[in-house]
């Protein structure tokens, strides 16, 4: 069983949410999902903030869905929410939203738990092994993933930049919601997504994020990983 | 600065030791670089199973320097030393050898503490942060960098296989050292020696192993790493 040969679920009909939709990693997935012809939520604290991401969004070239924006509570009602805020509100933001992401609903950590001093980028230990399981540990009645950890926001949002060449290391617990994670990180011209285990080997692709950063700095690059034999 | 304009020092006049040499992954190295015209001394706990392993590797197609072997001691004289042991026994290893790896030596560590479980693999806590760091703090007189965690022995060992399609990422506080470690990788076809930071964030790194794993088991391949926009 190749790669190429695990089938993945149609996802052109789902609407996806951004959490943390005004931010750099944010705005980025969330141009690039809209460019793929997904409909794309963007929530922010703030309706208003929200709306004008949309807004923004809607003005860029290559949009194939316009797409919608408020505040978090209206992002989480999207068939499939994204995390994207900054490590330091994760837990408190992620909490907050808990009562919206019942269900089973897939929800995607794509948080870098990460410090930086003057020796560059390092990984913060979190309690409970990673972003996506504190995240998991919030939201009991979600089916958490992590993906989209390595994307260089300054890639996704260039419109010029037509494909996204990396793979989407996607990892989680429920087998259907990973194949979901995978087929909307497919759909972005040049992204494969790829299963990398359990929840409980979230952390290392996280940390690794201070890997690519350290890349970046030493040559000048917008790093990101490809696996390779597959 | 791009990774092509980062010139590599001349390391083909360089002695590789490989401590555990009798390993799947230390055979697997020893190998590529003999291979790739590197003179190559195999250490074990017993010198004849290290000149057993020497013998045998020699007979293997495509060596352009035959190797040596002898126990882990006589591998320690080598220029860089490599070590490739079981996690199990890396700290008991790395203390007994401490008296042979001083003067500002490269030393390479390659070690994943992993365990496995029913669930598959995952990553081991460290007390230092990683099998490199806690390398460093037993080698204080020694220049400590950790690569070469990512390649498949069942690839490295197969005659077969000419070409070795994966980035090593090497880590290291020193400089220079960490340069010659990238060197030697660039010497084995296919592989490309990427500096991914400084070896605090090693332990990430490391811990990648399992979702290659993961990765591994669900699609059936060798899987390894190759670093996007480089």
């Amino acid at each position: 069983m190749t790669y190429d040969q695990i089938e993945l679920p149609d996802v052109s009909a789902l609407r996806v949410g951004i959490i943390g939709g005004t931010g750099p990693q944010g705005r980025g997935l969330a141009y690039r999902f809209a460019r793929a012809g997904l409909r794309v939520v963007l929530g922010s604290r703030s309706t208003e903030r929200g709306a004008q991401a949309a807004e923004d969004l809607n003005a860029l070239p290559g949009i194939q869905q316009p797409a919608e924006g408020g505040d978090n509570a209206f992002a989480c009602q999207a068939d499939v929410v994204v995390i994207a805020v900054p490590w330091e509100g994760h837990a408190a933001t992620v909490a907050e939203l808990a009562p919206h992401l019942t269900g089973g609903k897939i929800v995607v950590d794509c948080v870098n738990p990460l410090g930086f001093d003057k020796q560059g980028p390092f990984s913060l230990p979190v309690a409970e092994g990673s972003a996506a399981e504190q995240a998991a540990t919030l939201l009991p009645e979600a089916r958490v993933c992590a993906a989209f950890h390595h994307v260089s926001a300054a890639l996704l949002t260039d419109p010029e930049i037509e494909k996204i060449d990396l793979d989407v290391l996607v990892l989680g617990d429920d087998r259907d919601a990973a194949l979901q994670v995978q087929a909307i990180a497919g759909k972005v011209d040049g992204m494969r997504g790829v299963f990398a285990g359990r929840l409980r080997n979230a952390g290392q692709v996280e940390a690794l994020t201070a890997n690519l950063i350290a890349i970046n700095k030493r040559y000048k690059v917008h790093a990101g990983v490809r696996v390779t034999d597959l």
